[in-house]
């Protein structure tokens, strides 16, 4: 397999996102088709993918399982509405397909455990949900960080989810499905054990939301091991997004969420890690200067520091380096830009 | 053009790391060849390319000029050594190609100079510096916000610029050249303004340094305007790696590299902007999450959570929704999980 | 009244404290007797306060209802084993003794209600309990910012309180009693309304404390008005002592605890206040400095910049006006300080 | 010694804080007398303190003089214009009193050079100065922390000093005579030794002050050894009221100023301490406690709280209690508070 042609069944906000991240983040990979309820948003994403894009033609399906039956397709992401999902997820078990699904799996218990045994049966893991919180930088090195033991058993977790806003529609049942269901898959992925026990308590809801809604919520979970999370979710919280986790372990805790990287306390400290080296601090920086620069020479532009930029620092670390020697102030003698460059 | 097609002529740490870009996390290029002084360096390079990534295959270039005239090649990355930059650049505007060039452009503000005006000469920008610190999401976000004329002019910057160590052969001259040079860029950028005059002091150096060399160093930059900057270099500071800008305006002040974002101080309060989205704070996520899944899939793998992960947050949600309507704890009934799996 | 006369029944660790609190650092007071159990620990006390500090003699007295009656007190505090305080409150009562009794008022509910309707029977209030969180500045700026109404109706608690460790003798039911109880205190204060329920929850117990201690533990109090308080308690964290209250209103939340005063979210921003004004950065550098002025001469000496700092002082000023006005590096010339003082 | 009576010269802001200070928050000292070239200012400070504290009479002198010179004053805070300290000083010196004088020691070198030689003659030190940052908390923890050698030789200070705004007849010499004075002092301290050459740089200044005044002002200290600080004093911040110190030395830096305590940079980790003890946590919250029990209990009063605010804590204790031994949900039977209290 050169390159993995991709299909995605469903462009909403989130299918949508996915859609852009394949075409121009993501390497090894070509969004070959979309499908959607909606056919004209599916054209309408196509046509912008295209134009920006002049290398990926995206083609619109109309039915997601001729989507997901298409020879040129190799794997699908399910983006598509939680109910159509098990339809879809069985097609892909029959072709034999690799997907990466968005949560939740199914809309009940009874139907993902269908799902599950089909795949067993199949005898090949094909499927993939979308918890996507285990790939980012700070819970994955939450993780590591409990995985290693050095701060002893975890004991407790205290997590934090809150949304600036939901829509009205947004019910009280949606506030444990849609967005309480990444805790319990952080609960579970972190202490690497089952949740065998939840009560989800309702405090005086806030007034800045519609009548009988529930918010916020606060959770305990109780795993297998004896293990306890306590969660707050609150979908309206007016001020932002905020995600996190604080995890209580036998010598210390340690807390991701915070917009600093892993928060410790621990030996009598509370603080977190330098980074070594430069890569480390930049590698963001340097992504997206070689990837800007691949855009704008595509373009036949220039996205980023000049040769006059290159020229003016060299000529002031030049006085620098005399200055260093000296001791003394020195002025920086620059050629004319006017007319240098005209 | 449909896939820009890259060569890049230098493979040590910076080259080989800028290839492993191209290969695995850039969009719309294709790594075509590698050249370097060091053949086996670079075979090597190109054959641990071609493994992990099938897609790819690297040819090595034995003379980077013919690289550089290589008809499959549409614009080159530059990471040989800075003495080697002047004769490469002049190449590469011979034969018209853009060219994203490591820092120092050249060696000196002479040979700088004659390099920006052979490219104005041209009539067409090809040359992009690598000042990578433009790129990086808190440098960008600050420069916004001076730019926004929120804080008022700005009056002042304090710079610091730390590394662990470095080898003993990092000589005084250059931790002017190779570090504050990056921070003679970005006071030029922030400002968007020359510097005028430039003084570097040199405390009594760290013992912790081989002798003779003056290291930490204390420079005061002047900008055109009267503006100035102060910038700590000290490459032997031992704890880690530390950037960091305090851009002090009229109304404030803002400062990068601690890790959270802009920090402000303003309208009499400290702090940072909360993300208002969950694509904000966890686009970093997404897009690991579906490259990780394509370089998976592609292996015939899963490198994720399945669909038994998908199955068990069914069944809690499921018991979190029976609590919320009860206010009771719920135990949840998980299906035998190695009856199920095997 | 000129000054308070002040006795102490109970001198162990909170006593001593107390007793040091009332002789050395509060104004308007006078340490008169002091009682103990033990004796010889009151003595012992009695000596050291006098040693240090030849402005206060302090008398021990052998039972503490003695203490409690004498003329010569005007108002007692109880540092005395919670066991003892019901009989000692009543002693206060009787004499009409306004006292400060440590936490708990008694020893369980009903002799704690008593208590509370004896005092009430004699018309006027004379006991004041210690929990001294509610004079914490950052607790106190909790409350005066939930109270504003600037962040709307607070809706959820969660509290952590965690020691480096307690004695091998401190069982599960303490750390409710002794510890807990300053969560319950702050929840009631900062809700201003009483706990109407309480759940204890145990996770598996921490390895690092003896069996049958059940810590951490993890409460969730419900207030009258539905409002919640989830609170971890823990005494064995092993890493330090660590007190943290973030409360979740409508409009944003507010923590402390974190070492930074009150630190919100709200608005879409994070961060905290900055101090409008030095009296308010330096306040408490201004009272040591006093005290520690005032200390050192009663003692004949000087505990702080000497003349000698002055004078330096001024000459670097003197050098830096005329570095302002002719912009260039000026040297100090200072007295040779070996020929001046000798 | 029973007691220190002290005497103010000079009650402005400055003299009528420390007269409060003497007055509230100072054991073993007696505040006797103020002088104030503005008699009507000293009366009514003296009226206000006899009537908040009923136990302090302060008499009004109108010579400061004669206050230094009289009987029943032990010792003396000089809180008058700089240009009245000399004379002042001098009066101390001759009248045997020790004095603690707020900077500026006196306006010049020369003078200041005369007080130290005076009080050097008179073979005992009497005047202390008023550089009250040595008796802030963190300043005092930074110093320990340098001292102590754990981070090596210290090679660098960059201090930041902030007003938020100050009178438009703050001129520019003010800058360096009474805001940069403190960085002065604070650099000597910390490095113990002397500064031998001071540089004072002007950036453009901010369009938020009268014309010719330059603010900030950007300085460079050198010291005996070869340690270097920078200084920037930007007196019209608009923010807030902030100073910021971090020391840079050969393995780490800690900065203090962020509200955090001491935060450290060493051994790969960015942080700070954890309390080890309530004590130290709360010191604060029990000398207020106490403090105020006795200013409330001198007027009759509860200012804190209350028997029934400790039996309801106890009544949820029990419940608690019941719930750890249950793992069951409590309801919190307590009395009625209007049946009891009326």
């Amino acid at each position: 397999m050169s390159e993995l042609r991709v299909g995605i069944a469903g462009v909403g906000v989130m299918g949508a996102d996915h859609a852009e991240r394949v075409v121009r983040k993501t390497s090894g990979a070509r969004l070959v088709a979309v499908s959607d309820a909606d056919q004209t948003r599916a054209e309408a994403l196509a046509a912008r993918l295209a134009g920006g894009s002049p290398y990926d033609n995206v083609r619109v399906v109309e039915d997601p399982l001729d989507l997901i039956a298409a020879d040129d397709i190799d794997a699908v992401i399910l983006a598509s509405p939680g109910f159509a999902h098990a339809e879809q997820l069985f097609a892909c078990l029959d072709h034999g397909k690799p997907v990466l699904c968005e949560k939740p799996l199914t809309m009940d218990a009874a139907s993902a455990l269908r799902v599950v045994e089909a795949e067993h049966k199949l005898g090949r893991q094909l499927i993939q949900v979308g918890f996507m919180r285990r790939f980012d930088p700070e819970y994955d090195a939450l993780k590591q960080l409990l995985d290693s033991g050095e701060l002893g058993r975890t004991l407790l977790l205290h997590n934090v989810h809150r949304n600036k806003t939901v829509p009205p529609s947004f019910r009280s049942e949606m506030i444990v499905r849609d967005s309480m269901v990444h805790e319990v898959d952080v609960a579970r992925w972190l202490f690497g054990e089952e949740i065998t026990r939840i009560t989800v308590r309702t405090p005086k809801p806030t007034s800045l939301v519609g009548d009988g809604v529930l918010d916020p919520q606060l959770a305990v979970f109780e795993l297998a091991s004896g293990a306890m999370a306590d969660v707050e979710v609150f979908v309206n919280f007016q001020v932002g997004y905020e995600v996190r986790c604080e995890a209580v372990a036998e010598r210390g805790s340690a807390t991701i969420g915070l917009g600093s990287g892993v928060f410790t306390r621990t030996g009598g400290q509370w603080g977190g890690a330098m980074p070594a080296d430069f890569r480390i601090r930049f590698e963001q920086a340097y992504d997206l200067e070689v990837q800007r620069w691949v855009d704008a020479t595509v373009r036949g532009e220039i996205d980023g520091p000049s040769a006059w930029d290159g020229y003016a620092a060299a000529a002031v670390c030049e006085a620098g380096i005399e200055s260093l020697s000296s001791g003394r102030p020195v002025d920086v003698a620059l050629a004319d830009r006017s007319k240098i460059l005209g």
